[in-house]
This record gives C-alpha cells, sequence and structure tokens, in this order.
C-alpha cells in the first residue's frame, strides 16, 4: 500500500472587497483548505464561494478560527479568558459549519489560526480548551496540529481524532520547534529545496532538522502557504516531489494520537 | 385547555465592554428570548451568557441575526444579493447553534432583527430568502413573523413551523401595519393599557387597530421591546394582564400556518 | 500658456494585511492622489505610507472620506442625519490632517468616496452638507466635484475652490450624467480609446457624451482608476495621450465655481 | 493665592446605541474631559456632543486615544511598531482635533487609554513615541501623565507641556505604583474617604502610600473614575472634599516638568 500524505493551506482570507491569495490554484492542489471564519479574515460570501469550491473538487474543508482582530489578520496575541476562547472557537466553528452544510460539504477538520495557533503550540492547556470547545459542538472533527507541539499534546490527552502537520518552507531546530523566521535559512524559499525536502520527511516518518537530525514523529499533513507571490509555485512543486517519490496525495483521515 | 401565549423579547445585544438592557430581569418574565448574533449586537460571550441563563429559566433559545453593521446596530437598510442575505443569516444561526449547544441548549426559533426584519416585513421573496436559509440549516427551526406581514406570507410559503408575533406596545393601522413612531399615539408607554390591550388581542385572536376594527390574525407571541428603561415595568405589566385574564403564558409550538 | 490638466486616483486603499491597487505605480502617474481615511479603507499605517509617497513624488494629497462600512467599502448607500454625515466627514479630515503632517505634506483637496460621492452627485444639500463639514475646519480645501452633478452646484453655491472632474473611462449619456455600468459601452476598456477621448475632451472643455454632444464644463481633472487589473496600463495610456496632445499634466489649484 | 486642582475623567465612550457612564453629570463636576477617540470606544457623533458638551461647561476637551480594539475597549496589550504607534496617535489626534475645532473647541490636552496607557507608563520610549507623535501634529498640547511612572519620565525629556495625574480611587504602593486590583484595599470604594485622601495629597504635594509614606509629587489633575454605577457619587465628593479644604477647582495649565 503506497503511502499517502495530505497536503493543507490557509483559504478564503478575502475579506469585503479585498482579496488575499489564488484559492482556486490552490485548490487544485491541497487536499484539505482551513477556511477562515470571519473573525481574523474572511467573510460569509467568500467563506460560501470557498467551500463550495472545495466541495466541487474534493477538497476537506477545515474551520481555521482565529482571533476575533481582522486588522491584525489573527496575529495578535490576546490573553483571554478560557471561557472566552471557547466561545470565541465554538462561534466560528458553528458559523462555519452552517456555510458549510449549505454548500452541500461539511467541517471535517479544525486548524487554529495566528496567534491562538501560536499559543496553543506552546501552552497545551490553552489547545486543549480550544479543541475541547470544539469536540463538544463536533465530536468527530478531526483536530489538525503542529507536529512536535503542545497542539499535538493536548489532542493526544484528548484522544481526539487528529492530523500532525509539518510546514513545507520552515527550517526546524533539534527540539522540532520552527527555526525562528529572522535567521539566515529559516524559510526555504525554493521551491525544489522544499519539495524534496517534504519527500524525505513523510518517506522517514520525521522531521529532519536544520543540523540533520531525525525526529520520528506521525506527520499526515503538509502545510503549504497559500499568501505569499510564490505561494502556488511552491505548492505545486511539493505535490510534484512528493508524487515522483511515489507518495501520494489524499486527504487525511484522523488517527488518534 | 387554557388559552396559551408566548412573550418574547431581543436579548444578548451587548457588545464587549457595552451593556444593553436587563437581560436577567427580562428572562423571567419573557418564555423565548430572540438573541442577538455577533454582527450588529451581540459577541460570542454575550451568547453564551444569555443562552445559559435561558436555559436555566427554562425560555426558549431563538436566533435573531442582522445585518453586519454593529455601529448602526443593523437598523440601516442594506441593499445586498440575495445569495449574501442567506450566507449572513446562515453564518449567524450556525454560530448561535453552536454556542447554545455549548450550554446546554439549542436554537429552536429564527426571528430576523432591524432593517433586515422590516425589508422581510415588505417584501416576501426577501423573507423567504431568509428563512430558507435557515431552515436549509435546521429544517425544525419555528420561523417567528410579524403577524399580517409579507414575512407571514413567506413563512407560509414555505410551509415551515412559525409562531406569530404581534407588537405590545405599538398601536396598529386597520391594514395591520403599524402606525407611524412619529404619529401621536404610536407607541403606548402606559404599562397597564399595554396589558389589557394585549389581553384582549389574544382573547380575541385579532389585532385590534386604532379604530377600533379587529383583524382576526394567529398570534402565538407577543413582542416585548428590552432595551427601554421601562421595558421591565412593561413586560411585567403585560404578563401580569394576561394572566390575570386567565391566559396561561407557554413557549409556542411552531405551528405550520 | 499651454493647457493643463491634472489626474486623480483613488488610493490607500489597503486595510490591514490586505492590499488593494498599485499605488506605487500610480503615484508615477497622477498628480492628486484621493486618500482613504480609514472608515471605508484605509489605515493609520495605509494613509501614512501613501501620504509619504505622495509626497516625495510632489503629487497631491486628497482626503477621500466615505461611509463607516468597511466590509461594503463604503459603497452602500445609508442615510445618516446631516449632523452624522458632517462629523464622519470632520472625523476622516481631521485624521488625514494629521497624518499627512506627519509626512510633511498637506491635504490639499477632498473628495467624497463611493455612496456618499453618489449620494452628493445627486443632492446638493447633501453634498453643501459635506463640504461645509469639511470647510468648516479647512477653509482652504480644495473641494474636487463631478462635473456638472449636484456636487459641483453645492461647491459653487459655497464659493470654495473646486477642481471638477470627468472620469477617464466611462461614457456619458446626454444630460451629463454616466451611462449606467450595466450598458454595453458604460465603461471604456480600450485603454487608447480612453486616452484620445480624453484629450479630446480637456482641448474642448467639454464632456462629449455617448451620442456625440458637447456640453461645455470647467475640465481640471480626470479620474483614473486604480483598483482595477489594468488601471495601471489605463492610466500610462491617458497620461500619455495628453501629453502627446500637448497637454501639460499639473495639479489643479482650484478655482471658485 | 488658593492652591487649584483639576478634575479629569474619561468620557465619550459610548459607540453607535451603546452608551457608557453619564457624561452630561461628569461634565458639571470635571474640569477636564479625557475623549474617546473612535478606535477603542466613541465614534463622530458621540465625540462631538461629548465635546459640545464641554465647550458649553467651560470643561477642558483631551484627545484619549487607545488600541484599535473596540471589542477589547483597549484594554488588550498590543504589540506594535513604533511606527504604527505613532500613526495610531496621530490620527486619532486628527480626527479629535477636527470634532472639536466644529464644536467651537479645541484640544489641549492629551492622555492615553487602557492598555496603551499601560505599557507607557512602563516603558518611557514607547512613551515617548506616542508623545511625540501627537506633539508633531500640536506642538502646543498639554500631555497627561501618571505621576510618578515612565509616562512622566517621558513627558520630562520631552520638555513639553505637562499635567501630572492622580487616581481618586485606586491605592498606591511605596513605588508609587498602584496596588493590584486584586488585593484588599487596592479600590477605594468609600467616596468620603476618596475625597479626604484627595484633598490630603494636594494639600502635602505628594502621594501618601498604603502604608502611610510620602512621595512628594507635583500633582495636577485627579482623575474620576466614569463607568462605574457610584461614579458620579464619588466625583461629586471628591469634589466637595477638596472645596472644602480651600481648594479651588480650575483646568491645569500645563507646566514643564
Amino acid at each position: 500500500m503506497p503511502q499517502t500524505i495530505d497536503l493543507n493551506a490557509d483559504m478564503g482570507e478575502g475579506f469585503g472587497p479585498w482579496q488575499m491569495g489564488d484559492d482556486a490554484a490552490l485548490l487544485d492542489i491541497v487536499t484539505s483548505a482551513n477556511i477562515a471564519c470571519g473573525l481574523h479574515a474572511g467573510d460569509w460570501d467568500v467563506m460560501a464561494a470557498t467551500m463550495k469550491n472545495a466541495v466541487a473538487k474534493g477538497v476537506g474543508i477545515g474551520a481555521h478560527p482565529g482571533f476575533a482582530d481582522l486588522h491584525g489578520f489573527g496575529r495578535r496575541r490576546m490573553e483571554l479568558p478560557r471561557g472566552t476562547l471557547q466561545n470565541l472557537v465554538r462561534y466560528q466553528l458553528g458559523a462555519a459549519q452552517a456555510v458549510a452544510a449549505a454548500e452541500g460539504g461539511q467541517v471535517r477538520h479544525l486548524k487554529l489560526h495566528g496567534a491562538m495557533a501560536n499559543m496553543a503550540a506552546e501552552d497545551a492547556d490553552l489547545a486543549r480548551a480550544c479543541y475541547d470547545a470544539a469536540l463538544s459542538i463536533a465530536p468527530e472533527l478531526i483536530i489538525m496540529v503542529l507536529a512536535g507541539t503542545a497542539q499535538q499534546d493536548a489532542a493526544r490527552a484528548l484522544g481526539c481524532a487528529t492530523a500532525c502537520e509539518i510546514f513545507a518552507d520552515r527550517a526546524y531546530n533539534d527540539d522540532a520547534t520552527l527555526v525562528d523566521r529572522r535567521l539566515p535559512g529559516a524559510v526555504i524559499h525554493d521551491p525544489d529545496a522544499a519539495g524534496a525536502r517534504m519527500a524525505q520527511m513523510v518517506r522517514e516518518g520525521a522531521i529532519i532538522t536544520e543540523s540533520g537530525q531525525r525526529i520520528p514523529t506521525r506527520i499526515d499533513t503538509i502545510c503549504l502557504h497559500g499568501d505569499t507571490p510564490s505561494a502556488v509555485v511552491i505548492a505545486t512543486k511539493v505535490r510534484q516531489a512528493l508524487e515522483d517519490s511515489g507518495i501520494e496525495l489524499a486527504p487525511f483521515t484522523g488517527a488518534r494520537v
């Protein structure tokens, strides 16, 4: 049986008259779409259009909730009470479920956005609060987590269906954290390098760090960035490299981790 | 079998640090709460708190979607494409469903807010688009409509479960429309008068107009305003007058009209 | 003395992470920039960056206030009390003045945006209320008006410094109104045609209608659109055509009309 | 010559249909009003109405800028680039200047709001960036600072006109910081105690700490809170206690500190 991998990207990040990213092109490449839910980006129309396209192309629909910070695109940390955080997640998930249903789809996974995701990657209690809130509404939801972070710990503790994610274009430290963006080599801009690297990590079932170490980990999905000018080129190359390696592209199924 | 009637009020209209109305007091009086969904008023926390209280007090939870116009409180008319209107309704309904579920409740009815409601009262096609969008997500939803308006026509055409509403504190014209607010007598400020009037209309099953005419209509629920200083006093009097008339207060059940 | 004309375009319409239009390229073509003031588009950083570039390139800075409707980009009509409209204009103008001053610039003109502009083009009282509000803060402000509309009537009645504008890419009816966008030929997509047409109108001092009639009018500035994919191409061609006709590009000076 | 003191309170914190505080009553008590500028609270109409009342009552008008975080009321910390912070301050100050001018007033002071103020109280560089941005627009502006904090250091370094503020209802630690709100006695709820305490501090020209120590400091103005139910009662008592002590109420004049 061939090895399979999922490709995911954030989408539906337009707002009113403003567009972001080339969702139509990306939907031809990825197998999972993380769709903004209207508070940090996206609106009801963008959500509906993106979900409609995802359904048409057989791409898995994910709710991608973030902080209610449109101007900051959900990238600014906010210290919120746990209950507020949970209400925020439920609000966005519920909205996404309704819009997806109307487009003949279904929210099958959830991935936290921006600062909320970063905070959850560092704080398993916070991550668990968010995931628990989502699962209380949708028990079958697959939680997408950053491999090797507190997000994964939280999902494991909850025993929920999970998809573990690595980044296509980011270098890793030896403790599985990402190399600081400000350091040279932190972001991999060469599409071929990104592709080769991903194929290798998936085949080996390990994060390969900058120093060459292997950190064994489940890898269910690869995160592609959608909002850079070269996003579609990189995504295409990564997909090609994986297929050339005999790895099959397929939506994740959500194992318990 | 005693006659029954439902009392409803708009609630959950705070936002962040701002409060509006005395929801706690109103929840002891009404049997149905129309809860704002975060776009014209309300937020995830206000929704959750209001729904939690509604569950505790056995008050029926309604989604109360409006235009995405916080500053204008959803009272400004917007000409939107039908699809946008439907996405707007679904987004808010889905969010409300998720938040309600987490509080052990369930969205059992929907009532349009402000300018969206006014436009729907005049335009059955628009009303139908909104209701249809909601029912596509929640087929068992009871649609609350203004008795004698295009809202009621739309619900009838859809054959959905419906609750017909009259206003406690507004005078009616002979064609069942409301007397213009700018005219004398349009708003009934006397709590005793409002109470007596409601008891009479419910007993007679008719809107009684300013000129004294009877317009026979289904009356399932009476709308109490929640955001005026005297709101709780009027609500209490209306409830008392109904009970004194031998009319029982009970949540509506949603007949097909 | 050679004939001169000003070219203007709307700019600074990004918001947070979202961009709109190629302001840098347009600033090399136009002589006046109408800069969004943060309520329908733009924010303090976008305003500052755009104004800084305008100063560096010698482009005249205009405040471009609109309705406080970010999601609708200020394109949805709102019925507001006159006082509110005036406060809205002043708020945005004042903000623009402060940001411009910090960049070494100055707000020298004002142009209404979107639905506010459309309403002002139809209703001289409304236009006058807006302009009067702005002039009460900045008496030397040049008011940019749509030639032949109620905007121009309002500016004339106020006796303020004015710049009269025609559209580069829109066909005109015989009453100087714009041909409805939904009709064929309403929008001129051919850059060469747009350029030739503008040169002719400026030389003749008249709007040339679709039927070929001449409506004599002051023409101080030509509006170029900035938010379409071909915006920069059209703008370049129009500028070239004007220069080829011996018409000099120069910022307007604001005659009393 | 009798000793004088200014009383200030935050105002104009309504938004659209939502009200906050009893500004009309407070304007009869205070001599300075810090008026929200539309990003964390307030809007153009609230600003205009509050400024109009302030002018009528001879109360000094202050711009009270905060983070652009309406839902969080500007109370959530945001890490922003210095340039963004400066643009934010200028945007709000400029808007306030324009609205004030239209009401026959003038912005004579500036006080930072919420989290922006807290951050400035801890970080003189940040405070200086904010004040410098404001002064670049309005060199004669009086900067209101929290006595004994980095805000005061920043104003001193800039050499600008300054008004030093103490809190009427908060206990002080021996290092002039406020006692943590979560500790008993941190907030003084007894209006008489608050009044007596303020009279004593003003007479002595010193902050009196919880342990009874004196920290000599300039005191130009006393901050009264406006958004609690008992705000007007406390404000009245403090004013009365000051007058009974022979201290005259008068707007500050802005010494260089």
